[in-house]
């Protein structure tokens, strides 16, 4: 039988390099390819006890749940995000199935097909993808390593009015990069002049890595909190298969999503959200993290370390001051996907960055994550990778060149 | 700010009804209007060492998971839902927060707006918001007591050729209903004929009362595997906060809905299947469904002679053979609705039909849940619900006559 899709899947894109991705997870590659946290730094005892609480408060525990989420972890979200600025109660906060699920209800109640929305360019890959689920008109913005273009930001505003604009500010994925406060405060300024919503994506915000500097979230500096959509999650901080995140924002806006919501999945588990709060309540989350900064500032050195040890200009990046990724370029008549496939042969991974393009793809680009691997794994991916590269650079491996 | 939403929020309705019924659950009103099981036979003992050994398998249980769902559980429901008759293998499984992510992912990868979908009538609420919130045109088809009526069904999917036909076959929320296999056959049949996919939801389906018939599955008997989606579900049978359903169909069609799920929220709970998998390996699943059966009935039982003791003519309903609902229409002037008002005064609850309904309802009919109460409560609401019942009867309460 044919099946009779609608029209929205002819832009879900299969993805060569994810299939490619999937199979050598099986063999002896190293892979700096996913976004994944170190496992050893999971607080498994601490989620396991958690655990032990939900179930000693009662069979209640496992009956159905509010849409919305459970409201005390929703009011220590309201008072966590209060230390960074971030006014807001707990009616005002969604619980989602990772910030995954808020990135797609909010798409949903927003975007009616042909709706603009500008994004950063490199931006978030599966953001794009639910953009393009809901048939959205997609526009990057011109950008430069403190954040979107001023110039270029207002007249695409202006110009084509759209629903909302996406951004990660801070620690990005994948260039791993932040705005400046100027960039924030701009942003926000055209945002009330031109009446467009902002969603501010910040899964990464925590893993800072120097404390030297601070970085208002843009929905800190919204006071009304009228303009301001915003994001996180606890799968980096604490562990990605409980599958919690929450967003925040406008009471009308969340209370939409909500109702998107109760279509999607009525409500997600709440068993997860009991434990979470279980957790947070007892839990040392900030020296955790101060931990999960300290050891990735340590891999991504090390990665850096190796990069710089490369003899040849034709590798850049910039240096990031937090996250999971470094962004590298090499010379511009590189293909990365075609060069992944020479990396897997020599056991290394990692994403080419053509999909995290809107438009137009800069070929010569990959992503590469330090979070996942140790350091004597990251010290043994890295020379197979810098094998690879300097193979390329000596020109010896045509099949690489477009 | 006026939040510029998509047009198929629109379609979102906000519930009056759910309002009221959020209000009333804090007071002293026995309610029988949520979809709830009992919480005294959650198996939370097994659910506690289901978990425990999750965390005994390590901490990578804790990291990112597939988007399709654990694989052990999905090769688990592989094998139990050939005691159904279901052939369907593991690849053709895909995991969803509850069976309700089920119906939006295949709505989202069916439906085009005005695209139509057959339905029976009344039908399961949260189908239709689903069906809603993606523009669908939802056509009910005529039924009575066995199914579907094979005329009108015909007829509707000759000339309105649907991208699919919704069904609970087995005993339907809100209905309480159970199709004949004639008509299950009927509905395959045309199936074939006009090409077109079935959708068979199955929550209720393990609630059967006496086991004197078997109702086979719509998808047991598509033996090619070809037309009929299957979606079931935990919530009833173990616990519904874990939120874990799934959906088996053709691979083409299950490979779409889990790109829709990537874009969706990645990945459901993980920690929550893994612990599902360890609890239906351990735990004597069917003793304990075996169980509820019989409380379940006994419960049903209670109220629907509750039912037969007031003295009227003006109420009917049919007896279920299983699930978790009794379907009650009353006079035809009456409109629950209003009548919830009252009943709610009297300390009781109950669901008005309307909302079940697709385009006109019919006002004068309500449903009443018997599985989330106890035999005491049960009595006690129903004496209070008696009463409202008995007043409308000698014609005094002229405001909820309509």
């Amino acid at each position: 039988m044919r099946y009779p899709f609608a029209d929205r899947v002819k832009m879900f894109k299969s993805s060569a390099v994810r299939e490619l991705l999937s199979i050598i997870q099986q063999g002896d590659v190293i892979s700096f390819a996913g976004g994944l946290p170190f496992e050893d730094y999971f607080p498994i005892g601490e989620v396991e006890k958690a655990y032990q609480k939900v179930f000693a408060s009662g069979k209640s525990s496992l009956q159905y749940g509010l849409t919305e989420g459970y409201l005390p972890l929703r009011s220590w979200l309201s008072d966590s995000m209060k230390t960074k600025g971030i006014e807001s109660k707990a009616d005002n906060i969604l619980l989602t199935t990772g910030s995954q699920q808020a990135i797609d209800l909010f798409t949903r109640v927003m975007i009616s097909p042909g709706d603009v929305i500008l994004t950063e360019n490199p931006t978030y890959l599966a953001a794009i993808q639910v953009f393009q689920s809901f048939e959205a008109q997609i526009v990057p913005v011109d950008g430069d390593k403190d954040g979107m273009d001023p110039e270029d930001l207002e007249q695409k505003m202006k110009k084509l009015r759209p629903k909302f604009v996406y951004v990660v500010p801070t620690f990005s994925n994948p260039e791993g990069k932040v705005w400046s406060n100027e960039r924030r405060e701009h942003l926000l300024k055209l945002a009330y002049k031109y009446n467009v919503l902002i969603f501010e994506d910040d899964p990464y915000g925590e893993i800072q890595f120097k404390q030297d500097q601070t970085y208002t979230p843009l929905a800190a500096m919204d006071e009304g909190r009228t303009h301001v959509m915003y994001t996180s999650t606890f799968s980096k901080t604490v562990v990605p298969a409980l599958r919690t995140g929450w967003v925040t924002g406008p009471y009308q806006v969340i209370r939409m999503m909500a109702q998107a919501k109760q279509c999607a999945d009525l409500h997600s588990s709440s068993l997860d959200q009991q434990a979470l709060y279980y957790l947070v309540e007892d839990f040392d989350l900030k020296g955790h993290i101060e931990m999960l900064r300290v050891e990735y500032y340590q891999r991504m050195t090390i990665m850096q370390d190796y990069l710089k040890s490369i003899p040849t200009s034709s590798i850049s990046w910039v240096e990031p001051q937090g996250g999971m990724f470094l962004w590298v370029t090499l010379d511009e008549q590189v293909d990365t996907t075609q060069l992944l496939m020479e990396a897997v042969k020599n056991g290394v991974a990692f994403v080419p960055g053509a999909p995290f393009y809107v438009g137009n793809p800069q070929l010569n680009t990959l992503r590469l994550n330090f979070t996942h691997s140790t350091p004597e794994k990251i010290k043994l991916g890295m020379d197979r990778l810098a094998l690879v590269l300097s193979k390329l650079q000596s020109g010896t491996e045509s099949p690489i060149i477009v």
